[in-house]
Formats: C-alpha cells, structure tokens, sequence
C-alpha cells in the first residue's frame, strides 16, 4: 500500500525536448513484460550520476563511472530489470560493456558514450544475449512521449510507477523538469537497486551539472532509508539537454538557483515516492534534526532514529512510544551528548524536553499525531546551528512478509 | 519460542557461598508476581560493573556508576521489574537514591554499598515507596540458593529464564560460577534492559575484577544484538566474594587464566540466552568475522550482517539468500575494502569468493544450512589477521507483532 503517493496523468508528464525513450521485451527474466528501456539523448546533452557507495558495486555502476569519467558525451541509456548483475565479477563487466557496444553500434556511437543500468536479481549471469537482441526493438521505439511508459518498465517490486514533472519558469523563460524513479525497498530480496533519472531542458556544462547531481542527491535520494540496506546498484542521473535554448554556464547566473530549486524539488519528491512505495510501509516518517554541532551529527541522530526497528515498529502500531525515539537519539553516538538539553516533537507536539517527558504532554495528543499516515519527528539537540532530514517509514508484518518470501 | 536454551535443574543451580539472595513482590506495575530481587553480599565480597552506553543512561545506573567509584564496599543489590526508571530526570535519580537508602538502613550500611537496578516501562515515575514496603520481606526471604527463582522473578517479557551455573577447578582447588541475566530484544516495547549478574566465590581485588568484567563483556554481552537498539539500562555486574577461600590476586597467578576462561564461558552462555529467547526469534546466528585488519572493523562488518533487515528475514526465511550477505558487507564501512579478496561460508559450505558466488556452490548446500536453528556464518576478509564474532537472531513477523502491540 503506498501513502499518499501521487502519480501524475498521462498528459501532465511534459516530455523533456531532447530526449527520446523506447521500451521492448527482452525476456531478462520473465517473458511478455517490458524490461528494456533506452533513453536517447540528443548530442549537446550533458549529463552527471550519483552512485552507491557499497563496495559491492554492481558491473553496470562500475561501467556508468567509467564512461562518466571518460569524457565522452554520453548519447543513451540502457536500463533492464530483472538482474541486477552485481556479485557477477569480471563476465558480469563483460555483459555491461557488451550491452554499451551493441547499443552504440546501432546509435553510431562508441561504447563509452553509453551508459548501463541493471535492477533485478544479485549473483546470476546477466542474459546479455537476450538484451542485446532486443536493443532493436527498443530504439525504434523511441519517443519524446514515453516518461509515462517508462516509469512502469523500469519497476521491479514497486507497486507504483513514481514520476514528477513539471514547467518552470526561469527569468521569464519555461523550461521542463521531468523525472522517473524505481526501488522498492533500499533492495528486495534479490530484487535491488533505486534508480533515479532526472531530465531537463536546459543546458548546463557537464563540470557544473556534476556539482548540482551531488548536491541534489545529499538532499534527496541520499536522505531515504527503508531498512538501512545501501544497495549494490544504486544510481541517480540528471541530464541537460540545453534544447530550450537556455544554458546556465555558472552559479552566478541568476537562473541557476531558481533551476537547482526545481531539479530538487523533483529528486526530493522522486525519493520521496520510493519511501512511500517501500515495502509494507504504512507510514511516512520525516525526521527532522535541528540545532546539532554540525550536518553530520544531524544525520548521525536522525539515521538512528530511522533506522531503529523498535521505533519503526512503534509507528507502524501508532503508539507514541517515546522512550524508544529518546533512546535512539541516545545510542546514536553522538559525543558527549547532553540529553538534558534534548527537545523532541511529534508533529507540532512538545513531548521530551530537559532529559525526560515533557510535563505538559498528554499521550492523547502523541496519539493523534502517531495515527495520521504522514508524520513528523522533530528533534532539537541544542548544540547548534546544523539540521538535516531524513525520509523513512515504519516497519510492518508485511515488510517481513515480502523479505521472508523465497526468491520467485 | 525460544531456540535450544537449556535451563538447568534447580539441583544443578550452585549456590556462591557469600551471596544470598531474597524476593518479595512489591506491585510496581502489576500485583501478586515477584517483582523485586535483593542480593545480598558477605563482608568482603568485591563487586564490578559495566553500563550501557546509551546518553539516556537511566537513574539507577547513574547511581551504580557513583556507588562503584566511591570506593565503598558494594554489599547488597537491589533489582526491580516494572519500570526502568530511565528518562525520569531528577525524581528518578532520588527515587533510586532512596531505594538504596532503605536498604541500606535496614542491613546497617550506608546508601553507597547499594547498587539499584530497574527494568521495565520508559519515561514513567518509579513507584520508589512500594518497592521501599516491601524491601524487608526481600530481605528476609534472602537464602544462598535462590539463583533459580531470582532468575525468574528478574524477567519481564523473557519467556525462559537464563542461568548458568558451574563448579570448575582451579588449581585442585574447586570454585563456584552461577549467573543470571534477563532480557528479550535488547529492548522491549517499554520493557527496557538486559541485566546480567554473575557471582563466584573466588576472591578477586576491586581493579583486577573490574579489569576482567569489562574484558568478559566484550566477549560475551557486547558481542550480542537483537534488533541494534541499546537499550537505556543495560548492567552486567560480576561479584566474587572470596568465601571459598581462593584468592587471586594478580593476573600472574596461573589460577588467574582458568577462572577468566569459567567466568567467560558463563557470560557468554548467559549473553547467548538472552538471543536464544529474544522476541520472536526463530533462529539463532553466530557471525564470524576473520582476517580482519583489526577488531574494529571485524566487528563493523559483524555487526552490518547482524544489523541488516534483510538478512535477517532471510534467514527467517532460510533462504540462502547471499547477495543480501555480500550487500552487507559491502556497505559495513571498512574503508578500501577489496571485495574481490573476501570469502564467505555458511557453516561448512563456501558459498562466495573472489567477489561473487563460489563456482562450486549448490544452492542445495546452502538451504541445508539455513533450514537448521543454529547457523555460523563466517567471513573472511583477506586484509589482516583480526577476528571477532557477534551472536544475533532472525527477524520474524512475531518480532513486529511483539514491538507493535500497544504498551498494556
């Protein structure tokens, strides 16, 4: 059951003038389901990627850092569900180059400027044979109109499609921001990976797009955690086509902020849609840390918070179980952390303060916050200016369920 | 359902000469049940101690703390059920205050030879005056050979009782061993705590035993996890009162190695119980970490296994779901790490090598491991010669379904 996840018509996802999408069966695991998707960028496109930071980094990343750092204009993506190729060692690079080179071959390109994504199961040999058989299909299939379509062909477990787009107005002129997300779950059973890929209009050099990707993911898809698990796959890709005419060539320009604003909102409401998409969650937790020595703090004390099964399980019952979120904060190993001067909220309730409950709390109102789908856990540590955010949710039977099962 | 946790036969409990130990039933939060425990110390008897590390310690270890660097003779412990005491500020360090000096003035000691401990709901007042009535019925019940019922009137949502009790030679000359501890899910829904209370009649400096319970510590209860919450109030307390006669009084004294070995081997069966029975387990792991660069990160990669939801259900499952182990691993956070250099078994099977799956491996083998209760799953690392190992259970839906109910 998703929460309040919100899935754009068909017509209100604006194509992204640059960028061409198609879609075929390649049969990588299950037959009679699009599990190939291409994107096609025009030349003149920039792009920039975040990747995972699991040393187990699947083949695919290895080779989407490689052609990144390379220099070469990236011209395409090719992204299969169904295998994850990760754990697959040196044939497992083979299969993604192989996958690089035949695209490239069709495209005119060379294989560095293609680059590779796998979402499926860990450990089993990639079927290169049989992606690379229906590239064919997928590129002549290409169209400006497809974000829609492929938002459903790249999920695996997700349960909801999670598409933002919107038109935005930069000094007068529209430019678009479109983008489509996967994950269910920082990985499912065998299943891994979120995969993130933003497109816009407007034209940025590829050193400053770079900076932005980063920037962008430490406040979006990088402050989501369902189960802790950092995944073998994750990627996260913005890509500049510039086909509006604008192009930001420093921060400076005036338009830049406005532009950074927009590109974050959608990875910020992307990531968000794989929180609520996650597996048997049946909430939606912001964890909000304020007044911390520095960022990393902030993150260290929220992190616990998300992380604790005792407090996941606590907000999948609605009970205001207060003691577990004080002690988390406490075990989060912040240094020489006086919880006496320790604030906490729920929603817009004070409910700890001065190292105990605060003496005005009434659980009725605890209640009423923790029953609500979205929630909000404020945390003040008063040693600082710092904050920081963190996206998660609660932890269910059904989050048992859905890992328990064999793989199928 | 707790997994092969063997209690022994009253018979078969040793009483330490030295140590009595008494129980009344004093209504902290529930009545007609044994919620407080008092052990009682000969003149003599040399008391050491290790505490959570949680910032939100609670009252009662605040005050252990204190009483154990006074420097006075600890000689009595004071133990109730119900209630933590833990985020209870100011009242609750004078409520564990006056707990000790009731007792104290009952055995005509002062308040600072009393250790308080109290486990059970968070955030709540500790009804000091009930557990203070019914302190002289305690006292007066006290006999040498109630390890076994103090075992039980010390639970809270334990489904067994965990003891170990031992006689050992030492030297020709034989010593007494018996412990206790209590705890099920490092913390419960409000049910805070592991306790753990190990006695011999061995007789041991103050600094010298205060040495080795921080070293059997380190071997036996910080090496377990349920769910990686620590809790606000964990205490593991070792007490040698010298009544059999034996004296060590330097690590030098060959008597020295063999008792560490008895008094190790007790913590670590006790911590062991406490997974044994934790909330909804259904499997017992051991997580073997070798060829480590140091203990650290031994321990860093131990505990990222540990600590994985998904892992956790798979083993629930008895899926030999690796990749999930592998993508463990590779986010622990040990800097640099090689993948390529890892090896990873479960129990006798060697299930991956070389960065991905063991070209030999059947997965055949690997169900039959995962299909039994007790499962070892060993990593080496290939960057040192470093080991440790941390002792965890399953994730189950009765896990959820215990930490979900409503507190009651």
């Amino acid at each position: 059951m998703a929460i309040n996840l919100d899935i754009p018509a068909r017509d209100a996802v604006f194509p992204v003038p640059g960028i061409r999408i198609g879609m075929a069966e390649a049969g990588v695991r299950k037959a009679n389901h699009r599990d190939l998707t291409v994107l096609l960028l025009d030349e003149g496109t920039t792009v920039a990627g975040v990747f995972t930071q699991n040393r187990f980094r699947a083949a695919p990343v290895q080779v989407c850092e490689r052609h990144l750092s390379s220099g070469s204009a990236i011209r395409a993506l090719a992204i299969n569900t169904g295998n994850a190729n990760a754990g697959t060692g040196t044939a497992g690079l083979q299969a993604s180059d192989a996958t690089c080179q035949a695209l490239a071959g069709q495209l005119g390109l060379k294989a560095d400027q293609i680059l590779p994504f796998s979402t499926g199961v860990i450990l089993e040999p990639l079927p290169v044979d049989r992606i690379i058989a229906a590239l064919p299909a997928a590129v002549a299939s290409a169209r400006a109109d497809h974000w829609f379509e492929a938002a459903h062909s790249i999920m695996t477990t997700d349960t909801q499609p999670k598409i933002h787009s919107a038109r935005v107005e930069l000094a007068g002129q529209a430019v678009t921001v479109t983008g489509i997300a996967k994950g269910a779950g920082m990985i499912h059973p065998n299943m891994a990976t979120m995969l993130g890929f933003l497109g816009t209009d407007a034209g940025l050099p590829a050193e400053l797009l770079h900076t932005l990707a980063k920037r962008i993911a430490d406040r979006s898809f990088n402050r989501i955690t369902v189960d802790g698990d950092t995944s073998t796959n994750d990627s996260f890709i913005i890509m500049a086509t510039g086909a509006s005419g604008m192009h930001i060539t420093s921060e400076a320009d005036p338009r830049f902020a406005a532009l950074e604003q927009a590109l974050t909102h959608a990875a910020r409401d992307l990531a968000q849609k794989i929180v609520r998409d996650a597996e048997g969650s049946t909430k939606f937790m912001t964890i909000q840390v304020e007044e911390a020595g520095n960022t990393a703090e902030a993150l260290q004390v929220a992190y616990a918070i998300a992380h604790s099964p005792l407090v996941k399980t606590a907000f999948f019952a609605s009970d205001p179980n207060l003691g577990r979120i004080l002690c988390a904060i406490g075990y989060s190993g912040v240094p020489d952390l006086d919880v006496s001067k320790i604030t906490l909220w729920l929603g817009d309730v004070r409910v700890a303060c001065n190292g105990g409950r605060d003496p005005g709390y009434q659980e009725a109102d605890g209640q009423r916050i923790m029953a609500a789908p979205e929630i909000l856990v404020r945390v003040a540590l008063g040693r600082g200016q710092a904050s920081d955010t963190v996206y998660t949710c609660d932890l269910s039977h059904e989050y048992v369920s859905i890992n328990a099962d064999y793989r199928s």
